[in-house]
Protein backbone atom coordinates (compact mmCIF):
# COMPACT_ATOMS: atom_id res chain seq x y z
CA UNK A 1 0.00 0.00 0.00
CA UNK A 2 1.70 2.81 -1.50
CA UNK A 3 2.02 6.44 1.39
CA UNK A 4 1.05 9.97 -0.23
CA UNK A 5 3.86 11.65 -0.11
CA UNK A 6 1.83 14.78 -0.45
CA UNK A 7 -0.24 14.26 3.08
CA UNK A 8 1.42 11.32 4.56
CA UNK A 9 -1.76 9.42 4.66
CA UNK A 10 -2.56 6.29 3.73
CA UNK A 11 -5.66 3.40 3.95
CA UNK A 12 -5.26 2.06 6.93
CA UNK A 13 -8.32 -0.09 7.94
CA UNK A 14 -12.07 -0.85 6.47
CA UNK A 15 -14.44 -1.15 9.26
CA UNK A 16 -17.29 -3.80 9.25
CA UNK A 17 -20.52 -3.20 11.90
CA UNK A 18 -21.49 -6.74 13.30
CA UNK A 19 -23.74 -7.80 15.87
CA UNK A 20 -21.26 -9.97 17.46
CA UNK A 21 -17.68 -10.35 16.64
CA UNK A 22 -18.25 -14.07 17.52
CA UNK A 23 -20.47 -14.67 15.05
CA UNK A 24 -19.33 -12.92 12.06
CA UNK A 25 -15.04 -13.55 12.92
CA UNK A 26 -15.13 -16.86 10.71
CA UNK A 27 -16.74 -15.26 7.99
CA UNK A 28 -14.23 -12.78 7.14
CA UNK A 29 -11.54 -15.47 8.46
CA UNK A 30 -12.47 -17.81 5.59
CA UNK A 31 -12.46 -14.86 2.84
CA UNK A 32 -9.29 -13.39 3.85
CA UNK A 33 -7.38 -16.42 5.67
CA UNK A 34 -6.58 -14.03 8.34
CA UNK A 35 -6.86 -14.81 12.08
CA UNK A 36 -9.00 -12.53 14.13
CA UNK A 37 -7.32 -11.08 16.66
CA UNK A 38 -8.44 -10.85 20.37
CA UNK A 39 -11.10 -8.24 20.75
CA UNK A 40 -10.78 -4.90 22.95
CA UNK A 41 -13.23 -3.26 24.30
CA UNK A 42 -12.84 1.11 23.65
CA UNK A 43 -15.46 1.98 26.43
CA UNK A 44 -15.66 5.69 25.24
CA UNK A 45 -17.35 4.54 22.20
CA UNK A 46 -19.40 1.78 23.73
CA UNK A 47 -18.33 -0.63 21.33
CA UNK A 48 -16.20 -4.16 21.20
CA UNK A 49 -13.08 -4.30 18.29
CA UNK A 50 -11.30 -7.05 16.65
CA UNK A 51 -9.15 -6.81 13.23
CA UNK A 52 -8.98 -9.92 10.68
CA UNK A 53 -6.33 -8.67 8.65
CA UNK A 54 -7.29 -5.21 7.76
CA UNK A 55 -10.82 -5.50 8.28
CA UNK A 56 -11.92 -3.98 11.83
CA UNK A 57 -14.95 -5.62 13.11
CA UNK A 58 -17.18 -3.43 15.15
CA UNK A 59 -19.61 -4.59 17.92
CA UNK A 60 -21.71 -1.89 19.70
CA UNK A 61 -21.61 -2.70 23.65
CA UNK A 62 -23.63 0.20 24.50
CA UNK A 63 -27.37 0.86 22.65
CA UNK A 64 -26.85 4.13 22.58
CA UNK A 65 -23.59 4.29 20.28
CA UNK A 66 -22.87 4.97 17.38
CA UNK A 67 -22.46 1.30 15.78
CA UNK A 68 -25.92 0.07 17.58
CA UNK A 69 -27.57 3.56 15.63
CA UNK A 70 -26.07 2.20 12.35
CA UNK A 71 -27.01 -1.54 13.16
CA UNK A 72 -30.51 -0.26 13.69
CA UNK A 73 -30.78 2.06 10.75
CA UNK A 74 -28.97 -0.59 7.96
CA UNK A 75 -28.28 -3.73 9.30
CA UNK A 76 -25.01 -5.37 9.33
CA UNK A 77 -22.25 -4.06 6.73
CA UNK A 78 -19.49 -1.51 5.40
CA UNK A 79 -19.08 1.32 8.57
CA UNK A 80 -16.13 3.18 8.06
CA UNK A 81 -12.34 3.67 6.63
CA UNK A 82 -9.99 4.54 7.74
CA UNK A 83 -5.97 6.74 7.13
CA UNK A 84 -3.71 6.65 8.64
CA UNK A 85 -1.81 9.83 9.56
CA UNK A 86 1.59 10.95 11.20
CA UNK A 87 0.02 13.90 12.35
CA UNK A 88 -3.40 13.70 13.02
CA UNK A 89 -4.00 17.51 15.03
CA UNK A 90 -2.17 19.29 11.66
CA UNK A 91 -4.62 16.77 9.44
CA UNK A 92 -7.53 18.51 11.94
CA UNK A 93 -6.49 22.11 11.16
CA UNK A 94 -6.58 21.64 7.76
CA UNK A 95 -8.83 19.39 6.60
CA UNK A 96 -11.34 21.66 8.49
CA UNK A 97 -9.75 24.56 6.92
CA UNK A 98 -10.46 22.95 3.64
CA UNK A 99 -14.42 22.52 4.42
CA UNK A 100 -14.82 19.43 5.63
CA UNK A 101 -16.62 18.88 9.26
CA UNK A 102 -15.15 17.18 12.24
CA UNK A 103 -17.24 14.54 14.65
CA UNK A 104 -13.94 14.98 16.37
CA UNK A 105 -12.59 18.31 16.93
CA UNK A 106 -10.43 17.11 19.47
CA UNK A 107 -8.68 13.25 18.72
CA UNK A 108 -9.75 10.53 21.02
CA UNK A 109 -8.44 7.18 21.74
CA UNK A 110 -9.02 4.35 19.50
CA UNK A 111 -7.25 0.92 19.04
CA UNK A 112 -4.72 -0.27 20.03
CA UNK A 113 -4.09 3.01 21.98
CA UNK A 114 -3.95 5.21 19.30
CA UNK A 115 -4.96 8.83 18.80
CA UNK A 116 -8.08 8.84 15.98
CA UNK A 117 -10.68 11.32 14.85
CA UNK A 118 -13.95 10.83 12.42
CA UNK A 119 -14.66 13.80 9.93
CA UNK A 120 -18.84 13.47 9.38
CA UNK A 121 -20.03 11.62 6.65
CA UNK A 122 -21.82 14.89 5.18
CA UNK A 123 -18.93 16.30 4.19
CA UNK A 124 -17.43 13.32 2.71
CA UNK A 125 -19.75 12.07 0.29
CA UNK A 126 -21.93 9.46 3.02
CA UNK A 127 -18.47 7.98 4.13
CA UNK A 128 -17.41 7.94 7.58
CA UNK A 129 -13.61 8.44 7.47
CA UNK A 130 -11.51 7.75 10.59
CA UNK A 131 -8.16 9.23 11.25
CA UNK A 132 -5.49 6.92 12.99
CA UNK A 133 -2.42 8.66 14.24
CA UNK A 134 0.61 5.69 13.76
CA UNK A 135 4.01 5.67 13.70
CA UNK A 136 5.10 5.32 9.80
CA UNK B 1 -0.37 -4.85 3.59
CA UNK B 2 0.11 -8.28 4.19
CA UNK B 3 -1.24 -11.60 2.08
CA UNK B 4 -2.58 -14.45 3.90
CA UNK B 5 -0.38 -17.20 3.78
CA UNK B 6 -3.15 -19.65 3.66
CA UNK B 7 -5.54 -18.70 1.14
CA UNK B 8 -3.16 -16.07 -1.25
CA UNK B 9 -5.99 -13.36 -0.91
CA UNK B 10 -5.05 -9.81 0.40
CA UNK B 11 -7.37 -6.64 0.34
CA UNK B 12 -7.37 -4.93 -2.77
CA UNK B 13 -9.22 -1.85 -2.72
CA UNK B 14 -12.37 -0.40 -0.68
CA UNK B 15 -15.40 1.30 -3.04
CA UNK B 16 -17.66 4.24 -2.62
CA UNK B 17 -20.45 4.68 -4.83
CA UNK B 18 -21.05 8.53 -6.07
CA UNK B 19 -23.18 10.12 -8.09
CA UNK B 20 -20.36 11.79 -9.96
CA UNK B 21 -16.83 11.02 -10.39
CA UNK B 22 -15.74 14.14 -11.34
CA UNK B 23 -17.72 15.88 -8.17
CA UNK B 24 -16.13 13.47 -5.90
CA UNK B 25 -12.47 13.33 -6.85
CA UNK B 26 -11.57 16.35 -4.72
CA UNK B 27 -12.58 15.34 -1.62
CA UNK B 28 -11.03 11.85 -1.95
CA UNK B 29 -7.87 13.39 -3.60
CA UNK B 30 -7.85 15.94 -0.41
CA UNK B 31 -8.47 12.76 2.20
CA UNK B 32 -5.41 10.79 0.69
CA UNK B 33 -2.84 12.70 -0.89
CA UNK B 34 -3.46 10.44 -4.06
CA UNK B 35 -4.34 11.55 -8.14
CA UNK B 36 -7.61 9.86 -9.15
CA UNK B 37 -7.28 7.83 -11.90
CA UNK B 38 -8.62 8.61 -15.73
CA UNK B 39 -12.29 7.02 -15.73
CA UNK B 40 -12.95 4.11 -17.36
CA UNK B 41 -16.13 2.31 -18.43
CA UNK B 42 -17.54 -0.92 -17.83
CA UNK B 43 -20.34 -1.00 -19.66
CA UNK B 44 -20.76 -4.77 -18.79
CA UNK B 45 -21.73 -3.30 -15.29
CA UNK B 46 -23.46 -0.08 -16.44
CA UNK B 47 -20.66 2.20 -14.47
CA UNK B 48 -17.92 4.08 -14.40
CA UNK B 49 -14.81 3.78 -12.29
CA UNK B 50 -12.07 5.62 -11.10
CA UNK B 51 -8.70 4.64 -8.51
CA UNK B 52 -8.12 7.57 -5.75
CA UNK B 53 -5.02 5.25 -4.07
CA UNK B 54 -6.71 2.33 -3.09
CA UNK B 55 -9.99 3.93 -3.04
CA UNK B 56 -12.76 3.15 -6.15
CA UNK B 57 -14.70 5.42 -7.24
CA UNK B 58 -17.79 4.12 -9.17
CA UNK B 59 -20.06 6.35 -11.08
CA UNK B 60 -23.56 4.74 -12.71
CA UNK B 61 -24.02 5.30 -16.46
CA UNK B 62 -27.05 3.20 -16.81
CA UNK B 63 -30.21 3.43 -13.95
CA UNK B 64 -30.89 0.20 -13.61
CA UNK B 65 -27.07 -0.68 -12.43
CA UNK B 66 -26.68 -2.17 -9.35
CA UNK B 67 -24.98 1.38 -8.35
CA UNK B 68 -27.77 3.40 -9.29
CA UNK B 69 -30.19 1.48 -7.43
CA UNK B 70 -27.50 1.47 -3.95
CA UNK B 71 -27.85 5.49 -4.57
CA UNK B 72 -31.37 5.11 -4.63
CA UNK B 73 -31.75 3.48 -1.85
CA UNK B 74 -28.80 4.54 0.18
CA UNK B 75 -27.25 7.42 -1.43
CA UNK B 76 -23.30 7.96 -2.07
CA UNK B 77 -21.67 6.02 0.68
CA UNK B 78 -19.33 2.93 0.62
CA UNK B 79 -20.52 0.37 -1.43
CA UNK B 80 -18.06 -2.89 -1.76
CA UNK B 81 -14.33 -4.17 -0.75
CA UNK B 82 -12.79 -6.03 -2.71
CA UNK B 83 -9.88 -8.96 -2.06
CA UNK B 84 -7.18 -9.95 -4.71
CA UNK B 85 -6.12 -12.91 -5.63
CA UNK B 86 -4.05 -15.36 -7.70
CA UNK B 87 -6.65 -18.08 -8.49
CA UNK B 88 -10.77 -16.63 -9.23
CA UNK B 89 -11.78 -19.67 -10.12
CA UNK B 90 -10.41 -21.80 -7.16
CA UNK B 91 -11.71 -19.49 -4.76
CA UNK B 92 -15.20 -19.81 -6.23
CA UNK B 93 -15.66 -23.24 -6.13
CA UNK B 94 -13.76 -23.27 -2.49
CA UNK B 95 -16.22 -20.67 -0.73
CA UNK B 96 -19.22 -21.58 -2.58
CA UNK B 97 -18.51 -25.17 -0.77
CA UNK B 98 -18.46 -23.58 2.12
CA UNK B 99 -22.06 -22.07 1.65
CA UNK B 100 -21.29 -18.68 0.89
CA UNK B 101 -23.77 -17.72 -2.10
CA UNK B 102 -22.24 -16.14 -5.14
CA UNK B 103 -23.41 -13.50 -7.52
CA UNK B 104 -21.08 -14.76 -10.05
CA UNK B 105 -20.90 -17.84 -10.70
CA UNK B 106 -18.46 -17.67 -13.23
CA UNK B 107 -15.85 -14.09 -13.30
CA UNK B 108 -16.94 -10.66 -15.33
CA UNK B 109 -14.51 -8.71 -16.60
CA UNK B 110 -13.70 -5.50 -13.88
CA UNK B 111 -11.20 -2.81 -13.95
CA UNK B 112 -8.07 -2.37 -16.15
CA UNK B 113 -9.15 -5.72 -17.32
CA UNK B 114 -9.50 -8.02 -14.56
CA UNK B 115 -11.53 -10.83 -13.85
CA UNK B 116 -13.59 -10.21 -11.36
CA UNK B 117 -16.82 -11.87 -9.45
CA UNK B 118 -19.12 -10.67 -6.51
CA UNK B 119 -19.94 -12.67 -3.47
CA UNK B 120 -24.12 -12.04 -2.30
CA UNK B 121 -24.35 -9.77 0.80
CA UNK B 122 -26.81 -11.90 1.91
CA UNK B 123 -24.02 -14.74 3.16
CA UNK B 124 -21.35 -11.93 4.08
CA UNK B 125 -23.24 -9.77 6.97
CA UNK B 126 -24.76 -7.59 4.59
CA UNK B 127 -20.87 -6.45 3.12
CA UNK B 128 -20.67 -6.71 -0.62
CA UNK B 129 -17.21 -8.68 -1.33
CA UNK B 130 -15.65 -8.47 -4.96
CA UNK B 131 -12.90 -11.05 -5.76
CA UNK B 132 -10.10 -9.59 -8.12
CA UNK B 133 -7.72 -12.13 -9.94
CA UNK B 134 -4.67 -10.29 -10.24
CA UNK B 135 -0.71 -10.95 -10.78
CA UNK B 136 0.94 -11.68 -7.90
Amino acid sequence: MTQSQETGRRLDHVAVAVKSIEESRHLFELISGEVCSTPETLSEQGVRVAFVGRLELVEPLDMNSGTARFLQRHGQGLHHVAYQTDDLDGDLVELKARGLELIDETPRNGASGHRVAFLSPSSTNGVLIELVERPA
